[in-house]
């Protein structure tokens, strides 16, 4: 029993092709993609409208977004030191529950079905995801050198063992060391062998920035990517975030174990991390999604930005407007992202049998015509704010903008209150 | 008596504080900011709204929107032959004013209160910014090499006399050599000549790639800027458009002249143009406003996307997270920017006895929360498409996201119609 008809929207199919066409969802799949005259419960109109799959947002931390605009323009130590790191003291749990809700609302209405989240205080994350209907990948985020290693070990296990699959499958559950220069060799054997035991996968930062990978030539005499091979990490299945210092041996390391990259063009760009190269990492057949980082060091979630500055930002360094054309940027944020989640046969794509992860795009905006080309207006020139539907797992969390599952008013009110007691607190210290 | 009132509002005031506050609006200009008692014709309630200068666009070509998507990701040259060049052949003077008019419906609509075109048919241009109500500063495209090349000089004397100052004094004129490129120094003397006769300014595109730099030294032994010092064309207020590729000479020329820089982030990324010496150029003291050039290279005319990736591309090229800050940024798109077209006392502040071209940007989505700066957040997290009311000269076109002067609808069916014959008749060439 067909429950959604999306009718006569303009739809990027699986093979890279826009068509006019309808699509059919029952339960939480897409069962067909073509002309549908079976009735069903709810039947949108999506004349002029373009329907994409769901944006993965590769990178988050999500509840950083109540550290939105706290503090920038900053030379990273700096901002770490004395402005996040003393605010993140004063996080509660329940702090880390309505920041996660606030990402959340802000993905949705920006047209991400799926992130990838690594913070602490996991299950009010995972409490805020089952909530809102939206799909996620979690981590504890772990710091070997912090006092809460041994404790960050052990609530990662009982974290997977309570909430992979969990919320009908929405919430898959990754381990999440946070990067070799806070986690040392005997720390991360640990976590190697701890993903053996539970046969989890691990989502790492590694190669973020030139500081940290000469620190680790120095100390280690080898790169972040080459110490992970011989610690044995990349069996596991990594997702590792940035990989913006990787030299030519470390890409042929990374393909060879089939790390899979979450690059953040805006995080990178921001913080002035570098530019990672991407082009050449495509080439070698790496796979690579895109990911938003933090709201406090991008300052928002909008992965349409992240998918414009992949296809804007390498043309600019390479001098070469052919480096990353809208095809390819548009599937590092949707089929590829999937794909660096492990997700790939379940996710972004529409495609029928795969989960209802759906955006729609309303196109009447100026800056929406004349429509010579669709997934280049997507990628070139629309907005976020265009998003009009979104349906995850066959369930509408947006309609005609606005949330389904999330009370906004008060959702804004209390990140509003919270945002400032964190920040009002550290000052004091 | 006061016309307008805007209630309570987070003003950004031309000393860089943003306070609530309220402001009143008489005519065409500001006559008071602080607590307002008096009635009013109209009354808006800006709590939670962020109110700022209106954008000013310091470099586009308007009507090129209806060319919008229709060619991407293509080397400069080929793009020009086998697409652009071909298909202007087909515009037609009411082409150009649909064009224009999609243009300024996108620009009302993304904040943006006054634009600099350089095109031709521009009487047609002139009257889609008279009816509309925008602010602009218009140039007729010229072209030395062309077999038109005296046409237009002869052109732009008559558009200089007809419309410079027209429209209540929202149109401006000034001279628009295209580049040294395609304008040689003969044909420079004598566009030199016809500013010195009308006392009017030029607009001119300079060292945008680095391979017209390149030719420029061979041809002429000396780089576009020092030619353009060389014939005297500096003498005459410029607004240089680009500037990507100058040297230190280039920039001491650029000061001592008060040469006016308009920088294209967006342009210059996807094009992959290059990067402009934009910190340096600062640092020297001269002025840089942000343009989005036109929407066939850009894709869109977001100005806070331009004051966006003014604020990250050079972090991240300069590896220096302090490089441009939100401020500046915002200074940029605003004062400096007005600074640039020779408005500098007209518009781009909120402050009394300036004209009152004011963009009003609702603040109720999530990643406007919570609220640590403002901006910080107009700079990183906001979208254009937040924008809520757009006043020029005292006139209220875009209300509560609605355009007031011109039939949205309407206008986008003849861009669709016009932008798909444009193409078609230049496929069958």
């Amino acid at each position: 029993m067909v429950h959604i008809v999306l009718k006569g929207g303009d739809v990027l199919c699986a093979d890279g092709q826009v068509r006019q066409t309808d699509i059919a969802i029952s339960g939480s799949v897409i069962t067909q993609i073509g002309t549908i005259t079976e009735q069903a419960a709810r039947i949108i109109d999506c004349q002029n409208k373009l329907i994409v799959p769901g944006f993965v947002n590769t990178h988050t931390h999500a509840a950083m977004s109540l550290f939105r605009s706290y503090a920038d323009d900053m030379m990273l130590m700096d901002w770490l030191k004395t402005k996040i790191w003393p605010a993140e003291e004063n996080l509660t749990s329940e702090d880390v529950y309505w920041g996660t809700l606030l990402a959340i609302a802000e993905m949705l209405k920006s047209g991400t079905t799926c992130f990838t989240d690594m913070y602490f205080f996991m299950p009010d994350v995972a409490k805020a995801v089952a909530e809102s209907g939206i799909r996620a990948v979690l981590s504890r985020g772990m710091a070997g050198v912090a006092p809460t290693a041994n404790q960050a070990l052990a609530e990662s296990e009982n974290f997977y063992n309570e909430w992979h699959n969990a919320a009908g499958g929405r919430i898959t559950v990754m381990l999440g060391p946070h990067a070799p220069y806070t986690c040392p060799p005997d720390y991360l054997k640990k976590v190697t062998a701890l993903a053996e035991k539970l046969g989890s996968q691990i989502h790492i930062h590694l190669s973020e920035t030139a500081g940290e990978v000469a620190d680790c030539q120095k100390q280690y005499g080898k790169s972040p990517i080459a110490l992970m091979e011989e610690l044995g990490l990349l069996d596991h299945g990594v997702l590792a975030a940035h990989c913006v210092h990787v030299s030519p041996e470390d890409i042929t390391i990374m393909k060879q174990k089939k790390v899979r990259v979450a690059h953040n063009p805006g995080s990178n760009m921001k913080l002035a991390s570098g530019v990672a190269p991407v082009p050449d990492m495509l080439k070698a057949g790496i796979c690579v999604g895109l990911g938003t980082d933090g709201a406090a060091s991008n300052n928002n979630l909008d992965m349409l930005e992240e998918l414009r500055l992949a296809a804007m930002l390498h043309k600019v360094h390479r001098l070469d407007p052919l480096a990353i054309p809208a095809k390819t940027a548009v599937d590092m944020a949707t089929s590829q992202g999937a794909e660096a989640l492990g997700l790939g046969k379940i996710t972004g794509k529409l495609e029928t049998s795969y989960k209802a992860d759906i955006t729609v795009f309303d196109m009447k905006e100026p800056h929406w015509h004349p429509r010579h080309d669709r997934l280049s207006l997507l990628t070139y020139a629309a907005s976020a704010r265009d998003v009009h539907t979104v349906i995850v797992d066959g369930k509408i969390l947006l309609d005609n903008q606005q949330l389904t599952t999330i009370d906004q008013e008060r959702l804004t009110a209390e990140a509003d209150r919270r945002g400032m007691r964190l920040v009002n607190n550290s000052n004091t210290k």
